[in-house]
């Protein structure tokens, strides 16, 4: 098949890009290296040394003799280019991951919240809009979070999207209807992928648009067999407050003998999926489209979910690390279930690779491997999600930031 | 109070702007003209000839010694103007009418689903950034529409924001829950306020913004007691197949013995509210807002529900006007019937115009009045929800035009 992926460049874009193309597909990625740009901004790098994306291609191509195109493109603002090329390569599928991806940059400032909601908006609106344009019958797989759900328990298990509902008709009747899971979002970032659902859902609708959106859980780990073949293609891995998620930070805290911050009391639960399995649940949605004519298909894509204060006991017993509570940056439910369906995924064939599997390898081949490149400075948190957070522990950042630097 | 009206040179802002400062509140007027330069765009203008805005204020401040100030700027792109000037206004209220609200229009190309996408997201998102950054207890008024609910009828009456759903939980019990209601929206132009509803529901749980949401029906009338003061005053009147209303077109066709064109069967059942009473309704939520730390209050602002074939026979009885089916240019069920909730802004005290009232004084005083400024070949709606709808009609569209002008 022919793929164009989205942000093929980025965290799960890159990975994403060479499993595809290990496969046999043809792969072309746009991007417009926003990621990079974003380390610039917040000066941070990737813990793991990563090359130019033209030199991570020419090794793909050296290692493996298979080719992956590239070109520098904004599709939130170059929508004109973006057609062109669309209707240029005729692409069997597009997979989306061209989003700003990190909630606590979306809440750092006025700025972040709006860079966020024009990008991730524009950039969904814009994939749709040229895919009708052009008159193609693409198949589009959209990278969403199950943070679409939020986390507010009522004893339901998350479904896969939809979610069978009864209310009262105005003859005193029941009647029964399917509809879309309530969203719940906790972030700018998150609010954006509701919205994405509501494009999906309209252009489905009126245009009849085959879609899969995955909600994806907190993606752990760094490498995949491809990323693997040659240190050229090592993927990125974030350890920063911002970008840096829960899972991966605990790696390098330990690997670094700093402690592992846990947000307040650590109830929190949330939905695991290491990142080899990520780019194996892209490949099964591209090779199983929705019909045509079909809504959109709607798939979990998570592995396990744990308490966040569990990971971090978990770590803590095998690296030795101590574990360290830190005032929430967050507005959140100090504590909450979760469980949600997933079985679409593995139905598909999805083989989860465990956290148990994989976790040690994690903290020797990449975090203390690289150990020397990090930032302490970086760790701690610095977006808070309202000004009332920011102002009570404005002072307990600055007091974490002496401590351990 | 202090009033900033955004998109206070409207259709449903102009008058909203003169009968608060009748009021007796401070208004100030933010406005990039949009609405005027879309006119230039489509080759079309307001059948009443409506005047500049300094004209307009300077005619009002004349008429009633009352001074309504005015800055044009663009809510969706100039950010920090927009907070500027909220920072050094202090308003009470504002209201947000700036957003392109054509469904025509909105699906005419690519290029209208991403203005209509671009301008009303970023200027929503705009505000509310603004709002919290300034740290300021300011209501925001939105006008919503009832396109929100969408028209696919379940027996269930539309309430007002809100549905209380049962679920069955994971251990068999069934739960109860209160959820905004599942949106179904028919155009992008519709697509953007259920967008917006997500917007509303984020800000006002994550930083407490006071937020009123209006979902208002379909606006008929041209004039309200404040724009009928002078005729520097008046307000604008669409009749073109983007920007009329179904009803003003009505009116229009039935002043120029030009057939009521119906779309389709006409079965579509839809909700209406005169001018009059919109202006009304939003006095109403300014001098009503919601309490600190309430829920996003959402109000349907409508006062009648009527078949589109029943208003076309109305006014065909009362003119002698004939009527046309022609095919419909939306993709929308061909009938539908609508029961929708409109307590709350009744108990606050309006008191409708109907139809009955108000029809025969717009026939006379607009639609013949300025007969002459009609250009006929406007009246066709040129914008097809898909390619399959335009490329089956766009031959019928040139017959109406050829057997009409």
């Amino acid at each position: 098949m022919k793929v164009v992926v989205l942000g093929g460049d980025g965290f799960c874009g890159w990975p994403t890009a060479l499993h595809l193309s290990m496969q046999g597909h043809e792969i072309v990625i746009l991007d417009n290296l926003s990621r990079r740009n974003i380390d610039n901004e917040l000066e941070v790098q990737s813990l793991t040394p990563i090359q130019s994306i033209s030199i991570r291609l020419e090794a793909w191509h050296q290692v493996t003799g298979k080719t992956i195109t590239y070109q520098r493109l904004d599709v939130a603002t170059e929508y004109d280019r973006l057609l062109q090329l669309i209707s240029d390569l005729q692409p069997d599928s597009i997979v989306h991951f061209a989003e700003q991806r990190a909630a606590p940059y979306s809440m750092k400032s006025s700025w972040h919240k709006r860079y966020t909601v024009n990008n991730n908006l524009n950039a969904t609106n814009n994939v749709l809009a040229a895919i009708v344009e052009t008159g193609l019958d693409i198949h589009l797989v959209h990278l969403g979070t199950m943070g679409v759900y939020g986390y507010s328990s009522v004893g339901v298990r998350l479904p896969e999207g939809y979610l069978t509902v009864k209310m009262t008709a105005d003859d005193g009747a029941e009647v029964e209807q399917e509809i879309l899971y309530p969203s719940n979002p906790g972030s700018i970032y998150h609010m954006t992928k509701t919205q994405d659902q509501l494009f999906f859902a309209f252009y489905n609708k009126n245009d009849e648009i085959r879609i899969t959106d995955l909600h994806q859980g907190i993606v752990w780990g760094t490498q995949t067999r491809e990323t693997r073949l040659d240190d050229r293609l090592i993927n990125r891995f974030d350890y920063d407050g911002d970008y840096g998620t829960v899972l991966n930070r605990f790696l390098m805290q330990s690997a670094i003998d700093y402690p592992l911050t846990v947000h307040g009391s650590g109830g929190q639960t949330r939905a695991f999926i290491h990142l080899q399995d990520t780019v194996r649940c892209v490949e099964l949605a591209i090779t199983n489209p929705p019909a045509a004519g079909e809504r959109v298909k709607i798939l979990n894509q998570l592995t396990e979910t744990h308490r966040l204060i569990e990971l971090a006991n978990m770590i803590a017993e095998m690296t030795g690390a101590t574990i360290e509570h830190v005032p929430n940056p967050r507005k959140e439910a100090d504590a909450n279930d979760l469980a949600a369906a997933n079985a679409g995924l593995l139905d598909l064939g999805l083989q989860p690779t465990t956290l148990r599997q994989g976790l040690l390898e994690e903290v020797t081949d990449i975090a203390k491997r690289f150990a020397a490149r990090c930032d302490r400075s970086r760790i701690p948190c610095a977006s808070h999600w309202t000004k009332q957070i920011a102002e009570t522990q404005g002072d307990d950042d600055q007091l974490t930031l002496t401590l351990h630097s």
